[in-house]
């Protein structure tokens, strides 16, 4: 129990052999010695009659020395046994347990809590190898390999070549008893890593390398579990702030790639550094790296000068899978045979990270219309069901992330978050990052006084164009109301234009016509490519909006739908999923079936390039518009009361007119 | 033919695809684009009655404007056709031709010409590879293995990693068209190399790692020639001369073996610099390296510390053959993708040379037991038939070498290599290396002016023993007579032993009994292993004797066998098979399935530690006495004159009491 699966054994075959013979995995590190204790399993006692089975107790050998002494080295719950020494007496029942103590472990990150079976592509195998002896002279590695085939049905496999110089010691060390790791991919088994006697710790890495930031998870291989998570500036950006600025480094610098390369090798390398530092773990017991990262940075990490991907056709030098020693990429911070595997990029716009979105949130079922969209400098897209996915990049720029934004900032204590305008008065109240109250609040000063209010983050950015738009300040057509200023001192004339005053503190923030056209620019893009996907998918409505990363973590899902950043939805199926690209890496990390998996759901991918469509361009045109003119927003209408649309402007151009409800504007 | 294979295929199906359908193996390059020319064959015309078909010229096609715009640009013979562009129209009869021009090439290799077919691990795949497209964005990479599967059928290709950031150079170079190197062995298949359009060359080095020399044979992999030879002294003996105090410099110096591998790994790499200047070949164009070593170089090579090959068990760190990347055995001069094949060790006194040696020498049927000596430091003994090998190493000491030897020398102009001794007057004459003529024969002095008669080397030594024992002046124990002091100048007595003096030039040479007892126990190490062998066996006499290395090479058989080194055989099938190491490495350089068939050999021997075995003493003792004591050896006696024992000496072990002929002392 569970799989249900039954068979005849001879009377005295151990549990744990049965349970392999029946292909239930039951997991185990030291082959059947009692030492490691992984392959606990509770019998359960009774009459079973829908199996015709009575379980009784005596059918079960009794607690052997090995248990006890395992019980009273570690501690072993009562109604569990160790599998490799409880042997089949008779008739039993026995249940495998899923519990934290053995096989699948809850992985928990921030938010989210995830269950991941783990099925790692490195695992351990303690062996108790065979001493030299003169008239049998084969050598030491040849006897561990014989010992991992007698021992663990291993074969053919081949030791990563750093390990050779070191096997005879490690041997020695161990008297003959060690274990070994052994990376298992599609093509190979490698013997990548020994220790001397039993040793079950393992771990593993999974990073994030974003243009601005690189995040790691130090990840726990034997119990799923996150031990460390820290991230970096990534050091490039002194190479250039966005991706095609980097591109252009490396075109007009001879050498480029390479210092753009050894850049950010040199950050990943401290990254694992300090998180291993942090949860007091060995580099040796680092034996895998998952990575994912758009394409300009999954290239330059690998090495490969990016300059392809700054034109058209946007080639990439390698889009599948690939599984490469971790030393090859100049990562010294793990294990020497450590392996490193990077999941498949989607497109020449649409990275790895894109694909760890795609396996941590995609498209799981064929019943829902599932829109995931990651924004970060590009927003990546992914559209559809199980069977049917669509995926596309748009440029939406860097706007969302507080640049090309007069006030903007990055997501820092004192940065405004929130924004409520009041839709009489024109007043805003906000809340800052560092603070739970509103600015009109009572204590607001004292609890800001250290850090100030300094700027807009990405999520206050689009709170306040948006209460800017529900408020009437700006119209559908992002125009700031110029006739405002004669009746409100929150709306000044900045010259030829207008600007809304946001703040008035130490420092005043206004948000001016530039800042609007910049959001605009941004939401019409992210916006043109959803529904660029939906076109191609022949939808015009999704059933569930995900949104993934840091932007979509903050930002409020009511107010993307109000300035129309994604199409309209149940607002209720709209939700944050935090840090996907992570959970996919760790997924990778941790199983080796999600490999397969997300290598597969990759090929069968569609892949749209909005560059290449023409409907792109008209989308992006009507979705300029607030929210956009190119569908209604009916679900939207259910919960927001929004501006009618401004005379003369309802000039959508798909068959559905906007049914907008028709408000009084502020006078 | 000469396969003989058939089948039936549709009108206008290329020769090229029947031939490979049928499993003939018809090689090519350009992948039957009429570019590499490697696939001809020669049809044959007439009635070929056996097989009732009538080979009508008219059954195949006319000669293409490909076969045309080849032979114009690279010539083709008359009767050939490329398989590629010639179809099938009705009944024919192919020949696939044998010889130089195509698949199986002679290999000529000092004095023996060795035919060795072609099956590289590393081959050649010229492709035509899909350009990017924005609306398929699969990276270049993919469609290069995508082109590998369509156009050669070759799947689950990874790539070296090195390769993976200069492969968009490459392909935009070749404009899409290039040339791979795909590396294949048991496990899987790596693209290491590639080059823009079609390329042709390949090249691999065979590297015999020697104590004292090292020696390297530049072969090109597309047709099987040896196109440059260069050897080097190991560098390694200045940090001892024999192996043994190498070891003992690794185990008394805190990182020693760092400096033993350092010295071997450079001289390796200039070796190979050096042959490729000289052949005018590329270090691109170099993608593979077979080496072969005693277990101490072997290992020394790896950067495996040899301590425990200085002790028992002799533990070997890995005895079974070893394929790596040369770039992670810090060859720099060849292509980085390269790959270096190690052969199997044998045990911990029998390296990978002598695995070569098998392979090249190794008894190859069941009807003639074979007995392979290759004789250095130690001696690598092989013995048996087909179906039953015995190998053992022998600690014969570096006598034969020259070293122990009072007036011993390297073989180098000057070294006496031939020595006769008047059975009368005791005179003796020489040759030397650099003149071919004796010592007593006019020109002589005026030939070997330039350099001299400097000293004795190794077949020098064995005929002066040999010649003291067949002219009296040393017994069948090995004692100079002092009694001949009294009659002869040529015996003086050096304190209270006599010497021998040889020379009596610029510089005096004399054979003491001190060098005469080194030979005695080199000898006797060497005899009592082939002995052992032979016991092992149970036979009583080999049927062919095989002398490998350059010290085989240059002794005289029948000297070898009177100072009884080998055990009694018919002389004339007794002989010197040159370098067989070198061979043997070229053996697996040139054709994979030798790789095979050595490890499957290497599992299947039978090693004798002679260190275990009670018997090798016995022998060893006995065999001290010329020839020996252990056996009659009525093959020699049919053609040599030998002394009569002494009396009392006839003490023989073995139940045949040894028939010397008797023959008349010197006076």
């Amino acid at each position: 129990m569970p799989s249900g699966r039954r068979g005849n054994f001879a009377v005295g075959t151990p549990v744990l052999e049965a349970a392999r013979s029946l292909g239930v995995y039951v997991e185990s590190v030291c082959g059947g010695r009692g030492i490691c204790g992984r392959c606990q399993v509770t019998p359960a006692f009774g009459a079973f009659a829908k199996h015709g089975i009575e379980a009784k107790p005596e059918n079960v050998s009794e607690v052997s020395s090995t248990e006890q002494r395992y019980a009273s080295k570690r501690s072993l719950a009562a109604d569990r046994r160790l599998s490799c020494s409880t042997q089949i007496l008779g008739d039993m029942v026995i249940d495998v347990p899923t519990d934290a103590a053995t096989n699948r472990q809850m992985v928990r990150k921030r938010a989210e809590v995830r269950d991941i079976a783990r099925d790692t592509a490195t695992r351990l195998y303690y062996i108790e190898v065979e001493q030299p002896r003169m008239d049998e002279p084969r050598g030491d590695l040849d006897r561990v390999l014989e010992a991992l085939t007698r021992e663990w049905g291993l074969r053919d496999v081949r030791i990563d070549y750093p390990l050779l110089p070191r096997i005879q010691k490690i041997l020695r060390k161990g008297d003959w008893k060690i274990t070994v790791a052994v990376h298992h991919d599609a093509q190979e088994s490698t013997l990548t890593a020994a220790w001397p006697g039993f040793h079950e710790t393992l771990y593993g890495v999974a990073i994030d390398i974003g243009s601005t930031t690189i995040a790691c998870h130090l990840t726990d291989l034997m119990s799923g579990e996150t031990v460390a998570s820290s991230g970096v500036a990534n050091p490039q950006i002194r190479f250039g702030e966005d991706l095609m600025s980097r591109v252009s480094y490396v075109m007009m610098n001879e050498g480029g790639e390479v210092a753009l390369t050894d850049a950010v090798r040199g950050a990943v390398g401290e990254l694992i550094e300090r998180v291993t530092t942090e949860a007091g773990v060995t580099a040796e017991d680092i034996v895998e790296g998952v990575f994912v990262a758009n394409p300009v940075m999954h290239h330059l990490f690998l090495g490969i000068d990016p300059t392809e991907l700054g034109g058209a056709p946007f080639a990439l030098a390698a889009s599948q899978a690939l599984t490469l020693p971790a030393r090859e990429l100049g990562l010294a911070s793990m294990n020497v045979g450590a392996r490193v595997y990077l999941l498949p990029c989607i497109a020449g716009h649409v990275g790895a990270d894109a694909a760890a979105v795609a396996l941590a949130e995609g498209p799981s079922s064929d019943d829902e219309v599932t829109l995931v969209v990651d924004v970060g400098t590009n927003a990546e897209i992914i559209l559809g069901t199980k069977s049917r996915t669509y995926a596309a990049s748009s440029p939406t720029g860097p706007a969302f992330e507080g640049a090309e934004i007069s006030c903007g900032q990055r997501a820092a204590p004192g940065a405004i978050e929130r924004v409520r305008i009041d839709r009489e008065t024109l007043e805003a109240r906000v809340k800052v990052i560092g603070s739970d109250l509103w600015s009109n609040e009572k204590g607001f000063e004292a609890e800001t006084k250290e850090f100030g209010v300094t700027g807009l983050c990405g999520s206050g950015i689009i709170e306040v164009i948006a209460e800017m738009f529900l408020s009437g300040i700006i119209t559908t057509d992002g125009v700031i109301n110029a006739g405002l200023a004669e009746t409100s001192e929150r709306v000044v004339m900045d010259g030829r234009t207008a600007s809304y005053v946001l703040w008035t503190g130490d420092i005043e923030m206004r948000i001016t016509q530039g800042d609007v056209r910049a959001i605009q620019l941004a939401k019409a893009a992210l916006y043109a490519g959803c529904r660029l996907l939906m076109d191609k998918m022949e939808i015009a409505k999704v059933d569930r909006i995900k949104l993934a990363g840091a932007f979509g973590n903050y930002i409020d899902p009511k107010y993307a739908l109000v300035l129309g950043l994604v199409p309209d939805c149940d607002l209720a199926k709209v939700a944050a999923v935090g840090n996907a690209a992570g959970t996919g890496a760790r997924m990778a990390l941790l199983n080796r079936g999600h490999r397969r998996e997300i290598e597969e759901k990759v090929r069968r991918i569609e892949k749209i390039e909005t560059a290449l469509e023409a409907r792109f361009q008209e989308h992006f045109v009507y979705a300029m518009a607030l929210p956009n003119k190119v569908e209604p927003f009916p679900e939207l209408a259910k919960v927001v009361d929004l501006p009618a649309a401004e005379p003369g402007s309802a000039d959508a151009p798909n068959d559905g007119a906007p049914r907008r409800r028709r408000r009084r504007r502020p006078t």
